[in-house]
């Protein structure tokens, strides 16, 4: 299992490296064979290549995007739920969205599964 | 699909009826055949004579349990994921911890699965 505060750092990692542009970075936090579902009920994405989609697809939608930790972070074992928010800048205006994600993670710390709970109706101007 | 009004609706009633000490209510938020995980990590109890036994036996360690809605609530097709903190009273005082519930519905919004991240250490007096 892995350990708590490796779950942690790899949390913190994938918050900073999406909000800095840092996709290398970013795509290191998943384990191969990974899949994410974002946000929950869309097709999920099988594998590094089809993460790298996405990140690249939402990258492409705005300036940047900003996530902001929440104030809650638990991790049970190895699996963890995170409240976050997303931050784009679009045109010089921020926008915002809360997200719960839900993840669990191989013995070394690493992602192989994500699901993003989210509304992008609720995106709103702040 | 069931409507996302009746879904909030249902996690309302999950809340106030566990809140509340109405078992009868509370386990009427349940499909047959639904299962829990809480905490995540814990194994799985299947059924709503299990999830019943997980009710007393949450009930017989506190005096009360309130479950107090957390600022998110993100419904996505049928499954939602939501913040909240349990507020147990044992013996005049008043604990709290915070929880994220990850929870699939059936088509008539009854609850089909339930994951609980949190961490008992976390508990903490108020």
């Amino acid at each position: 299992m892995a350990d708590a505060g490796d779950i942690k750092a790899t949390i913190e990692r994938y918050w900073a490296a999406f909000s800095e542009g840092d996709r290398d970075g970013w795509l290191g936090c998943f384990a191969d064979g990974a899949w994410i579902e974002d946000p929950v009920g869309t097709p999920r994405r099988d594998g590094k290549d089809s993460i790298g989609e996405f990140y690249d697809q939402s990258h492409s939608m705005a300036d940047s995007i900003a996530l902001v930790p929440g104030g809650v972070l638990n991790i049970c074992g190895n699996e963890a739920a995170f409240t976050m928010q997303a931050r784009p800048t679009i045109g010089g205006d921020v926008y915002a969205v809360d997200i719960i994600d839900a993840m669990t993670f191989d013995d070394d710390a690493r992602i192989t599964t994500m699901k993003a709970y989210w509304d992008p109706a609720a995106m709103r101007p702040i």
